[in-house]
């Protein structure tokens, strides 16, 4: 079972297997509309597409590390996917995207009205659901990661491509994008398993700092990644003149002949054949993506400590397993 | 302060002209963003093109007619909007408007994106709103009314053009679009106010029926309505190809001939010179306008008579008179 061979994330499933087979039968239940066939349409298409369930698996694993017995988890676990669902729904819509998991998106297949409804009925059936927990915690913990999450994409939307974006504003972009539905994840299995305020503290403390790590590593194998394994092309948020940290410092450490070139390709998109290389160069010039490991590597650390306040567990072990495989694949 | 002369909508505000400050108030402290300035430039602009606040002052209303002397349905009114408003912007991308309440759409001053976005951040944010008061009833009434608009967009997309959409679909239709968050609106402000559960339901029922009236009334204004007054042109869904009641009666009364004209026109939306007065023509023939008044008149009386149900109360009459008042606009 726990064979050092597979990933966290499967040895996580492994564990889980029988709390995520009731999470698939109920996010399949729920995301069904007796009236709407549009809406099974569009969802299956995205939920078949499959993913790791990374995020619902997080709300299992605190809930049973702080043993739960019960069974809101797989309640939580399933209208966490669904927030997350709906949020990709809304993101290839306001990216434009083409693919998503390899597969066309909802949006190129039927339209981006399908996309922005069916979203909307993902967000409205996972609100029914952590309803039924009947717990106001919980729904305060997801109420206000939903506003933090919407926030950090608008946010996002006027400062990927304005060199005053500081690490500050990229730090909540993050936490918008990746962060706030990973603390919350975390943080309502404790919630819902009764754990006592340090520990539900320590569920959030390790979700988000997880998640920073998570997306500042995705941000990074953008530039240096190998495209057979993360599926991504090299320089694709350069392309798309998304600031991402690794420009962020490179530009904050930029000559004026250096802040003219970034404002050129970065600000007003004027793009030529070699910029890339430049960017990369001036990127090693400082040091940047060495900077930007060491600062995944810094969340990866803090999310760890985060667990040393939680019960000793074998699924605390995965937790802190899955921290190091996050920032991993970065050597 | 209840001057025949003005309308009842009106008289409404007067009576509730304190509490809709506060409701106002609230709306502009909670639209902004620290962080996200486009959030209350789209939001602002939204807003401050004013609408009637018909929803929350339904909201306001029912707590007030059932002696609630508390604050939260401040807050509820607030999330009403909020909710109303995002479901505004998430419209206009689907329906690719250009024009809303006489100024151009958000989508059109900004982008499609930041509609899609600041919608789900007011969603979210109306979210927050309603965990605030507390009520697990309350966030189950919304939560039910969320999924219920989500489903009937969805569902709208799908049908609307399809001629074998009957009257129940209709209906359905009309509650996602209209009726459900009229309903919600009501039944919070009785929830909030402690009212009977027959009371909570008599206000269920009477703003889902005038919802309905209030639709299917603005359906038939599209079809004999004056632009002077309506700020509509005649034949609108017509020429979007939306099934509404005038004509799903007139398609189930179609001699086949008739049935080949409404699949040209609105099926397959090939439309010429003629056949919107051809169309009308065959609502004439059919006496379907009429009809369609009638069920707007039954459905207003459905309205009023769950007033009867309600404690004696001056604004029991107002709401009174504004039942009336939405079908009045049809003579």
């Amino acid at each position: 079972m726990s064979n050092q061979a597979t990933k966290p994330h499967e040895r996580l499933a492994d564990v889980l297997a029988d709390d995520l087979v009731a999470v698939n039968d109920l996010i399949t239940a729920r995301m069904a509309s007796e009236h709407a066939p549009r809406i099974p349409q569009v969802t299956s298409h995205l939920v078949g597409a499959g993913g790791k369930r990374l995020r619902p698996m997080l709300t299992l694993a605190a809930a049973r590390l702080c043993g739960y017995e019960g069974a809101h988890h797989i309640k939580l676990a399933a209208t966490v996917e669904f927030i997350h669902t709906a949020t990709l729904l809304h993101d290839d819509v306001v990216d434009e995207s083409g693919q998503r998991r390899g597969r066309p998106t909802a949006n190129l297949l039927w339209d981006n009205k399908s996309s922005v409804l069916v979203g909307d009925y993902l967000f409205s059936r996972s609100f029914q659901l952590m309803v039924e927990t009947g717990s106001l915690r919980v729904l305060d913990i997801l109420a206000n990661a939903s506003a933090t999450i919407a926030e950090g994409e608008v946010l996002q939307l006027t400062a990927a491509s304005d060199l005053a974006t500081d690490e500050a504003v990229y730090t909540q972009i993050v936490r918008g994008k990746t962060a706030a539905l990973f603390s919350a994840a975390t943080q309502v299995g404790g919630v819902i398993a009764g754990a006592s305020e340090d520990q539900v503290q320590a569920l959030y403390d390790y979700g988000d700092a997880l998640g920073i790590a998570f997306q500042i590593a995705d941000d990074l194998l953008d530039y240096q990644g190998d495209a057979a394994t993360t599926g991504k092309n090299v320089g694709d948020d350069f392309r798309e003149r998304k600031l991402t940290l690794p420009v962020i410092k490179a530009v904050a450490m930029a000559s004026p002949e250096e802040r003219a070139f970034w404002e050129r390709t970065i600000a007003k998109g004027r793009q030529q054949d070699g910029d890339l290389e430049q960017a990369l160069a001036l990127m090693d010039k400082y040091g940047t993506l060495d900077a930007t490991r060491a600062d995944a590597i810094g969340w990866a650390d803090k999310a760890k400590a985060s667990l040393g306040r939680l019960p000793d567990h074998p699924i605390r072990t995965i937790l802190h397993n899955l921290t190091d495989y996050v920032v991993a694949r970065l050597n």
